[in-house]
């Protein structure tokens, strides 16, 4: 009888729309090699806890509908892996025979999965670790982008594309607030479906960049009265020059995760604080204010399908690049040079420490000079991952 | 020289995804009769503005574009004709010589219309006034539904099947707060593609039910002690039992329009004040909310393909009727008896003072006896709208 090799899968962190693509993507590729592929609910909290389910024998027809599914299938959780919370998970992983632990996530999953992956090797216990991305938050250092953005982006580029022709027909001051705790690159997205220079959004505010009031007040001035309106796109994360979070501003305490990060979603203190100002000094009437929360990393029905694709095949290329290595590693897009060419990415891999808990920012060439908007450079970089399935549509004749 | 008709067409109150398809659906159909389309922008207040486009050469292109395009292309008004605004109407309407005046809106649009109607009348001025509903909220009388409601019912739907799964994933309370004044029938789609019983929205809120802090905090207790989470979608215009919006709850004074209509959305106090009662009452940690806000309304890419031909043939038989008859009408589709059989409705006309300033609230038979949810009926009338384009997926094996 040969022997089955045992490979353990878990989702971690916020859920995307297409991270279901990469679960089924690793688990067709492990089929292929007659893998026994077990499930852990609920990230590393499953696996302390016993919550495991067999996945060695989904039929096409569930794998097709579970890839199609948002958010995690097998559960996500925020717990972040401390020494003794790694020693639990090796009883588990030991006990089982677990030869390769597949986690996907984002920057604090790559992270946890770093720390397992150490505390292995300290105990002799040889664990093969494998991250593969995904993140709405496109924020992982080394990717030229990652698994669950282009269809967040594209939500968010298809609402603001609404958002202008609305707020063009009952003419006013609207601000779209869009997630993203320290990289803007899911606010920039906003652009993608903009047409012409008086189509919102109008301006975007990025968390890379200081935030400060009066030159936003002014911007924003400026805008409604050449235009007669005014559509902005704001990153949830945007902080003054002294790092102060304006969801600080109105809230004074908000909650944190595991990991120490802040809930900005959920709430609307920022899109709140904006309308008052603009409200009070600018004196205009029709100020509205949306914070897009959880559809954008969510919803149903929007997704890209070179996302879709992209998800799927790093999924696969996760397992087939773990038989080829016996270290542990974390898959990759690999950053394109050239966003003029015909799109295409390459799959490479890295490093787990050169990936975990890095945080990748929008890099200044995206940004315009004056910090109130998006690049063409940008644009060309992000156009294609949004997918060309969208209706088309006019602005003005 | 054969004298070519001149008619007019506008478009008021808040836009939808379709309500260019009616606009576009009567022009072809005015096409036909060889018929001088012309267009007011901006609705009632372009006609005294005397802000007009020639709409006689459309290409089909233009006209395949302009269908597609969510938000009223002509633009929009909230303005409410008095007596002297509708004498400066007639005094252009009658200088352009124009015969019939299409306006593409809701209950408030429809009232507009039926005022200018009946100061034609009085003033001997030979008008017919035509009126092609639309509305999200789906709150005409004598109308099955309105064009507007599938799309933004489809939105809806997908938004709470996303979040169903993101909470089961990493599991809180979760409110999504739906636009809605006064009929709950965009809050009740929240419901369409619940697939199992444990699914989200566990709970619904509708304007028609007085709501009770207390019951709903029980509602919402007892939902978490079973699932372990909580679901729960409420209409932006819930009130209590004195009649008291819960959105003034937090916020003492809000903006009102010119009919008179509270501004609802884009501010957030229905999510915060729910979110702050649930999370001190019933000490729960993880409690989130979202308020849908415009995304409801003008998202591009999640049209329902029924409303969609819907609207499309509303605009064209708004057209026909008005050749058939001389007298102003208000087009709508004839409500169905019978929610069971395979899913059609047809075309009928009312009286524009039956349709003007009414609003329809979802019946009792749509809403559950515990008032917390919708009854198998409303799913039954409401399924058909959103059309059959929605992905499958799966919430549990």
């Amino acid at each position: 009888m040969v022997r089955r090799k045992k490979i353990l899968v878990a989702q971690g962190g916020g859920p995307t729309t297409v991270i279901n693509q990469s679960l089924i993507g690793l688990i067709e590729e492990a089929y292929k090699d007659e893998a026994d592929v077990i499930g852990s609910y609920n990230g590393v909290n499953g696996i302390i806890n016993s919550n495991f389910i067999s996945l060695k024998k989904l039929s096409k027809i569930q794998r097709k509908l579970i890839s199609n599914t948002p958010s995690s299938f097998l559960g996500s959780t925020r717990d972040k892996p401390d020494k003794s919370y790694c020693e639990e998970i090796f009883k588990v992983l030991q006990y089982k025979k677990i030869e390769k632990f597949f986690y996907i996530g984002g920057n604090d999953s790559s992270d946890s999965l770093r720390i397992i992956s150490e505390t292995a090797n300290k105990m002799k216990y040889k664990l093969q670790c494998v991250h593969i991305p995904k993140t709405i938050d496109n924020d992982l250092v080394l990717n030229d982008h990652t698994p669950g953005y282009g269809s967040a982006a594209k939500f968010v580029a298809c609402a603001f594309a609404g958002i202008n022709l609305d707020v063009k027909s009952l003419p006013g001051i609207y601000v779209g607030v869009v997630m993203g705790r320290h990289a803007g690159f899911l606010t920039a997205s906003a652009s993608l479906l903009k047409k012409r220079n008086d189509d919102g959004p109008h301006l975007i505010y990025l968390p890379e960049i200081n935030f400060d009031l009066n030159i936003f007040l002014g911007d924003v001035n400026a805008t409604y009265k050449r235009f007669g309106r005014c559509v902005i796109a704001v990153s949830e994360g945007i902080k003054d020059k002294n790092n102060k979070l304006i969801a600080n501003y109105l809230n004074k305490s908000l909650d944190k995760d595991a990991h120490g990060n802040i809930q900005l979603s959920g709430i609307s203190s920022v899109g709140d604080f904006l309308v008052n100002n603009i409200k009070k000094k600018l004196k205009v009437k029709r100020v509205r204010s949306d914070t897009f929360g959880y559809l954008q990393r969510s919803f149903l029905g929007c997704n890209s399908e070179i996302d879709e694709k992209e998800a799927k095949n790093l999924g696969k290329k996760a397992y087939s690049y773990s038989e080829k290595n016996n270290y542990s590693f974390s898959v990759s897009m690999v950053e394109r040079k050239n966003f003029n060419q015909k799109y295409s990415v390459s799959i490479g891999i890295n490093k787990l420490s050169d990936v975990a808990a890095k945080t990748k920012l929008m890099p200044k060439n995206f940004i315009n000079s004056k910090e109130n908007h998006v690049t063409n450079k940008f644009i060309n970089y992000a156009t294609p991952l949004i997918g060309k399935k969208i209706p088309n549509f006019v602005t003005s004749f």
